[in-house]
């Protein structure tokens, strides 16, 4: 796992790198990184039933703005396991609740970054591919295991035992650089890479008008970072 | 990891797991070496654009020959991604080639068990199962780099770390029955079991009459299997 930065040597023309991209704001900033520290972005999206599958349309934009080299949506009916309010209508997305990452809440799908990263790796696989970027963020975030780093690092051994490219030797390399960022960290980068992040979509639970709800805990957490830093959220209307 | 055998102390009343079931002869045998070790069943099954999709039709004969507790079955188009014979039309399934388990054949489809797992995973965090069962094996097989104990081990330890039921503590095994086994073992077991082979589908590439092509590597290494074993495969009639 390298984190911060996902740089490489000048000397590398373009590597191709496999870019898990939600659009949401996180997976938004990561793509952007990687694409200055000089890669080509692959971008994935997956559609996995999400009760805000409204970001599927934002990771389209998003792709778009950053210029990819090519962004496949692939589909997982993870409804069909159920387990996560935002995989089942049978449960509520919590609203202005405190956000305590010591405690997991039911926005949690459960294996999801192991589900995603376990796609991102096959492609990468395919395309000969040695790197793979995820805006997981371990500070600002819902307490989901898997956004830890420990995680992560356990998932770029796995990927090489389980490759072809592992047993041939050639690197693996899962990037995660938003991990030790907070959500104003991240949104100050990114604002100084001049993304838009009215392109992107953060609510879990939007309500009919795909205006953010407010207050879930993806729509807080974004709201105090953009308070942080001092700068507007483009999605926020002063009406709204 | 645990092989040879998944039983469960004669207290425990019949624990769920999670069992990838492809439809073949491996996974059945599998599922019912867990299902004589006192498991409830919740079989899993992945129409993943394989080009042996005959197989799911299998999976679901198997499934209600085990009396599994759900079948469910997910669908992932992984010919999105290609790079492998399995699920790319453009590529051809090896025919009557010598099976040499050092080189990787263009059957091996990136990632696939990892994904797979981490469906499991998911699904068995939802259930509140501790175990999952795979029917891989690193004896008789060709070379997948995910078919091998250390890439079980390292998703069993990946797997702690990737769920809430991990974060708590709680325990979680991949079982992997066959893992040590011969082909030809294997076969042995399940007619123990009493098993009906008929109900299966191996074939990698089955021609337009959906009899067996008996060219491919899995087709082959069934054969031999039975062969060793002295016994007759139900779905080899004698005129083929």
């Amino acid at each position: 796992m390298s984190s911060g930065s996902t740089r490489k040597s000048a000397a590398a023309r373009q590597p191709p790198a496999v870019v898990l991209l939600s659009g949401g704001l996180d997976s938004y900033t990561a793509a952007a990184i990687a694409k200055r520290d000089g890669f080509a972005l692959f971008a994935l999206s997956i559609n996995y039933g999400q009760r805000h599958a409204a970001e599927l349309g934002a990771s389209r934009a998003v792709a778009a703005a950053l210029g990819v080299e090519r962004h496949l949506e692939l589909a997982l009916d993870l409804s069909q396991i159920g387990g996560s309010s935002l995989t089942s209508a049978a449960m509520a997305v919590p609203k202005d609740h405190p956000i305590d990452s010591s405690v997991i809440p039911n926005t949690y799908v459960p294996a999801r970054n192991t589900i995603f990263l376990s796609m991102a790796l096959g492609w990468a696989e395919v395309l000969g591919a040695a790197d793979i970027v995820i805006g997981v963020n371990a500070l600002d975030y819902s307490g989901y295991p898997d956004c830890r780093p420990e995680f992560i690092q356990g998932f770029e051994q796995v990927a090489r035992l389980a490759t072809k490219a592992g047993v041939e030797g050639r690197p693996l390399h899962i990037h995660t650089p938003l991990i030790s960022l907070s959500k104003a960290g991240i949104i100050r980068l990114g604002l100084t890479l001049g993304l838009d992040y009215g392109l992107t979509h953060s609510c879990y639970d939007p309500p009919p008008s795909g205006r953010p709800c407010g207050r879930c805990d993806s729509c807080r957490l974004r709201a105090a970072g953009f308070a942080e830093v001092g700068a507007s959220d483009p999605l926020i209307r002063p009406a709204d």
